[in-house]
């Protein structure tokens, strides 16, 4: 399973820093669940998120949003991906994996910094040999995020 | 061996990001070495560290020592492991590692920084089927690592 | 293939963090390509880099003068490579690969920052079970790339 795993979050990144966030709601199932939080927030069980999504469709949507209001993206982005870590698995398949990751913002004029670091908790499904998100949380480390946030991580 | 391997780093970091310190020593057998040590006093084999143990005990005892400090932890850190290098394997199984990481370390204002960079040098036992270390060297590439360093990396 | 691809890749990163740069070339074919360039010429398919090779005696030779100009190397770097992306695999078992990497610096006085991030987009061989590079292509994210860069990234 290591290697769909890998094969998952190496695509899921590359989707994103490559600006390609059409592809970015195939990742997930159907029915599925995607936020993006803080680690305070995640500890306390607080619901709300800077970015929430219970389906695919809202992803889908979401994407759609972001392609329309044209934000001009004045910076890339670069998603480094630690090991995964497999904490359980399910009776029926689903597996429970939690990876570390890091973003890195470059601006325009060329400089780099740390945009967030954090980890993804997520259940995975394999459909046909493929690895999908039924789940991914997205925590980030720091309560600073740019509450602005508009891509996704 | 390599999923075993990306286990092992995967679960270690995981333990010490989530300041699960008490399942740290879980990853060393009972008779072990662990120093955190810079890149030029290893290249002059100089034996000193800023952490070092020569038994899991010792690792226990650390802990227990942190717990009783109850150091108020200010920050966060976050491991990123990049991949792992086999460099051989001896005959009796013992895997000869090389692993670089970068831990980021986000302040409780939310800033993040560099915390350390640097490569783990370890020597991984299997045991029923499980990687452990029987040895884990912490080698910083910066001089400039904080002497005042209390978790284990 | 993905454990080839994991050996490949933190050999060859460590290969350079740790200045064994006589060691580089052999990770390639005799009839290679290398270069380094930035995002934006790599979309405009432009054809220049900061370092350029078309064969694994010019990446021989780049190591010589390297050495004989004798740079005195002030900073050392440590690669942290992410997880290797395998897009398509060729008929004759050439795979294409982007793997994501962030290179740190680390100067002489200790302060570590980020040097560079980007991309390997590469293709990769296999040559008696042991994955060797057709072509790398090193595609910085920024166009603030030091361009007096003499190591290879």
């Amino acid at each position: 399973m290591n290697n769909a795993l890998i094969q998952l979050n190496s695509e899921y990144a590359a989707a994103i820093d490559d600006d390609r966030l059409e592809d970015w709601p195939a990742f997930f199932l159907d029915d599925c669940f995607y936020r993006v939080t803080t680690s305070n927030n995640y500890q306390k069980k607080m619901q709300a998120g800077l970015i929430y999504a219970d389906s695919r469709d809202m992803l889908r949507d979401r994407v759609l949003s972001l392609r329309k209001a044209n934000v001009y993206e004045a910076q890339r982005y670069r998603h480094i991906v630690s090991l995964p870590r497999i904490i359980k698995s399910d009776a029926d398949g689903l597996l429970h994996v939690e990876t570390p990751f890091v973003v890195m913002r470059i601006v325009r004029n060329g400089a780099t910094d740390v945009f967030a670091t954090g980890r993804y908790i997520d259940q995975v499904a394999t459909v046909q040999a493929n690895a999908l998100l039924k789940s991914r949380e997205v925590v980030c480390d720091s309560a600073r995020i740019d509450t602005l946030l508009a891509m996704p991580l």
